[in-house]
Formats: structure tokens, sequence, C-alpha cells
């Protein structure tokens, strides 16, 4: 049986950023769990924001008619199994980065439902402040919760910690150990 | 006494959209009330995500790094005694175009605070699902309050409704009434 | 084929409150697609508050050992098919008179999970304030998405609205319906 | 200048529960910096779920008619400059001891405001699950923010961790120490 095609997306701007070396750990355990899995950095391509012209709606056999990297995304979002999304807490909710790449997820919606419903996702959040209240972590938890609840779904898990200074969480063995266990989980 | 001077900050993509039409009622309240009010349209702006460079935290005194419409924008923040912010909800949360503006504050901090420390702000919110749960706009006003708190802000309030179509807001009386109430409150 | 057997409990300590008569709607609805109802009022009963005692924990075969009205209440659970709870909004979450009943699930618990797994949940709401957001119905909408996440329940709905005066949704026609409707989805 | 008057009221039923030990430690730290600290503990008291039978509304100089302990809690808190609240998470929201406390406020309210007006309030917040997201501890706390707004009441702060067995919160010095500090805070 072929493993399990997992995307991971970073919305971190900094390449060793917390979130993205948690992401590199779900990586590791997704593939000794034999999953195939591709990493997207969104800070090194062109996503545009959604303009709501609605030609997706209109024409959903052609998709969103912007031009730029969401074209080579969307392709690889269908053929995923699961999707791991690891973005720090920026003013207290995900980073703009990765709401850039989620509200071009608009252009999946069809009359049969979003094409991402039924596939697992796997959230990753840092944050400098102490804890997922303060940081309001807990406001991009609620929103990807309504956003799973939405598409119809899976979750497999969140994993979120506290680490401010770029590279601090490689000394959070649990934390780190959490976002290998998550990978292993979404390759199952 | 000059009026108020406040920044109407619009994060729709589109020109006439809901969110945008409340806004132009902020504005007409706001002038009502003597306030010297000026607007921004995101989407016409090029405004690039935070990348974390931490250059601003190195050397305040020069801000931002990134050449972009910031540059325009950051001295208009700095001299607005209010500023009301407009967005559509996306993907249960703010639109893109405004988490990229709100992220870029991050060049505003400074060890006596954030420069936004002490300014009054006001929110519009409008959403195609039928109400501010469903919609997640709730967790919009979440992020938004947990920002004002941690800005030391005043919050003027918070207006926000259900309205799909392009256009649709302007049968909708008392939320029109509320969004102007809103920039008369703002003015004072 | 016997219909479902639902239990509906009122949390409000009026008997024609708004959420109580939004309660008889669901019963109507439920009624209708041949479910066999029962209706507990929890304002008429003696349930005292859990005293985390543990001795449910440490003798799961004989429950909880506080000897009020719960005892009566406990088979019902059990048996119920589908649960509805319907509760004003006090002090911007659900009423005491509900939490005292939830607090004692605690009994519930055991090494398979909670007896109340995989049973289906219906919630009504109402509220003076004006909307979900500035009542709190948020918090007790929040509170009962993370109960039932941790049972592993399943979710009919919710149903919520303003009303303010005992008998004020009687005129709500909408919010009457969606009541009725759950009613009907939970039988099924 | 005498010191400040504090009312430290807890909501477990657990006399040495770990949010009561935390509410100790309050009560010390508010004590070292001056403060008068009266400490009581709801769970021995007998405290009736509001009836929203709005006598209060009607007579407001006459106050809550129903005769229970709240007759003996309604000037202390009106004497406090201060009110700490501590209690456990249980069912993803404060306990119901706690929350038969709070409705009864519903008696404090006149044309001029909630007789809370102005006061302020500390949050001490336990749980045995691994955070305040897992916990439901957020949705006290957003309900208790909420509170406060509604009140215009002051917030000193909230202070919440992990603890499960009673009396495990004593080795978790971090957690002493802000409780602590916080009564310090609440003294000044």
């Amino acid at each position: 049986m072929p493993g399990k095609r997992i995307l991971v997306v970073k919305g971190s701007p900094r390449e060793k950023g917390n979130s993205s070396l948690l992401a590199d750990q779900l990586v590791e355990g997704a593939r000794s769990s034999g999953a195939e899995v591709e990493v997207i950095i969104l800070q090194n391509l062109n996503i545009q924001a959604c303009t709501a012209c609605d030609a997706c709606l209109e024409a959903p056999e052609n998709g969103c008619i912007l031009e730029d990297d969401m074209q080579v995304l969307y392709p690889k979002l269908l053929r995923a199994d699961a999707i791991a999304i690891a973005t720090p807490i920026y003013w207290f909710t995900m980073s703009a980065q990765t709401k850039l790449f989620i509200d071009r997820w608009y252009a999946l919606e069809s009359p049969q439902g979003n094409a991402l419903k039924g596939k697992t996702f796997g959230i990753i959040l840092t944050y400098g402040d102490t804890d997922a209240v303060t940081s309001g972590a807990i406001n991009a938890i609620r929103s990807f919760e309504d956003m799973f609840r939405f598409l119809k779904a899976e979750v497999a898990g969140f994993v979120y910690g506290s680490a401010n200074q770029a590279g601090e969480v490689k000394s959070q063995k649990d934390l780190l150990a959490r976002a290998y266990k998550l990978g292993q989980k979404m390759a199952c």
C-alpha cells in the first residue's frame, strides 16, 4: 500500500523559525510512518490576496483566475491526503502569509462542497507570549476549528507552544515530540 | 478646537463591498461630528507580509525596512487620533488584506509601548453567513479585542452584520445607522 | 421501528421563559418525527453541586454517591438516544441550573469513556442582549462544543436567539421554526 | 491609609484543592501588601440558583428576595474594593458553585449600573487537562472578560495553570508566585 501523501505548508517568514522547526519534526514523523511528504514555504511564493471577483464561482471548471503561485499549489492541495499548516501567531491569530494562502481556498468551493472536504488536517502554532491564551493562539485555533467543521475535514490534531527567539523550540523536547507524533498520526 | 483625525482602513477587495459601504457610513458620521477623515483602501496598495527580520527592533529609529506602501501608511497611523478598520470575514476571521496591514504594526513597537497606544479604534465586520458565530466573526472580534488590550488602546465599538451579495447592506438601515453612530462616537 | 428516545432538559428557572418555549417547539418537532420525548425542568429538582469527592472514580459501579434528584436523571441520560439542553444565557454563559446538572456528568466517566459517548446533542440558547457575541452566548457555545468533542458525542445543532421579556420569543417565527427543525433532526 | 478590602471567593468543592491553594497564595500576597482580606468558601454556603423572578428589578431597594447565604455575601461584595474568584475548570468552564454565586449578582443591577462597577477583580483558574485551551479554561476566561467589560470593572489579572491531583499545585513554584503577585497587585 502506498503511503499517505502529506502536504506541509509553512506560514512563517523565518526559514528556521520555531513553527518551521516543529513542522520539520512533523515531516520526520510522517516519513517514519511511510508517508510521502512535500514541504511548501509560503514566504518564498508569490500569493496574492483573494479579490472576491467570484470568477471561480461563475466558472468552477476554470478555478481561480489569479495568475500566481497558487496555480502550482492548487493541484498539490487536491492530491494531498493530509495537509499540515505551521504558522507563528502574529497579532493574536495566524500570520498574514498563512491567511493569504487560506483565503484562496475559496476557489475550491463547488456545489458538491469544497475540494478539501474529507482531507485530514494538522496544525502547528508557536508564539512568543507565555501561553495559548495570552498569545491569541486560541483565536487561530478557533478559526481553524471553524474551517474544518465547514470543510467537513478531519482534524488530526493541534500542536502549539511558546517559543520566542528563532530556534528556541529546539530545546523543548516535549513540543518536538508532539509535532513528530502528529506527523505519524497524519500518515496513518 | 480642531476635529479629531480619523483614519479609515478598508480591508475588503471589493470597492463597493458591504464592509466598505458600512465604512462609508462611518465616514459620514465622523465628518458630521467635525472629524477630519482619510480613507485608505488596502487592496489598492502594495503591502508585503512582515518578514520578522527584527530590523525594527534593532533600530527602532529607522522603523520598518520593507520598502512598500506601508511607508506611506505609518505616518498616517501615527498622526491619527482614531483608526477604523473595516473587513469582510473570510475563512472565519479577518481578510488577508487586513492581516497583512496589521502584522506590519510590529515595527511600531518600542520600549515605551506600541505607537498605537492610547488611540481609539472602531471595527466594522461583515459576513455572508447568518451570524457572528457561524461566520467566525467572533474569532476576528476576539483577535481585535486581544490586540487592543495589548496596545492599551481605546475601543469605540464593533459594528458587524450579515450581508452576502456586494451592496446588500444598503437595505439594512439598522446596520448602516450603527456604522454612522460609530463614526460619530469616534469623532468625539 | 420504535422512535428515538429524546431527553429534553430545561435549564431556565422560568417555566414559560424563552428558552423553555423554544424547547417546547423542539419537543413538538421531535414528536412529529416519531420520537418518544421526556421533558425535565431542572429548577424543580434538587441537584447539588459536584463535590469532586471522586467516589465515582474509585467505584464506578456505584456511580455518584450524592443522594439527590440526579439519581433519577442518571438512568434517563443513559437510556436517551439524544439529549437536548435549553438554557438562558446568564452572565455570559449558561445558567447555574444547567451547570449544576452538567458538572454531575463526571460520575458517568469510565475507562471506556463517558457514558454519554456517541449520543446526539441539541442545544437551545436565548439571551436578552442583542446577539450571540454581546450576550456571551458564544462562550456557552464554545463550552458545549468542547464538551461534545471530549465526549465524542454527535452535535445535531445549536439554535440561539435574542429574546428578553419572558414569552417574547413567541413572535419570532424563524427562531421557533429552527427549534422545531432541530427536534425533527434529533428524532432521525 | 487603611489597606484595601479584598474579598476572596473560593469556588472549589475541595478545601485543599489546587485553585484553593492558589487562592491562599493570593491572600498571603495581598496581606503582605497591607490589604484586609476575607475568604469565603462557596461550598460551605447555601446559595440557591437565581430564579429570574425580577423582584430585585421591581424593587431595587429590597435587593434579592431569596433568603439564603447570599444575604450575608451581598454586603461583603459591596464593601470590598477588590474581589478575587478562584475556581477549578469543570466541563470546560467555571464550577457550578462559582456560577451559582455569580448569577446572583443580577440583584446588584440598578439604573446607575451594577454595584460591582469600578471594583477590581482577580481570577484564579486550575484544571486537570494540559492547558488553558484543551481544558476549556479559555471559555471561563472569555466569560469573565465579558462580565468585567459589562460591569465596567477593573481587571487585575488572570492566573491559571494545570494541576490535577488535589494539592499538586504546591510543587509549581511559578504558579504559586503568580498568585501571590496577583494578591499584591490587588492590594495596591
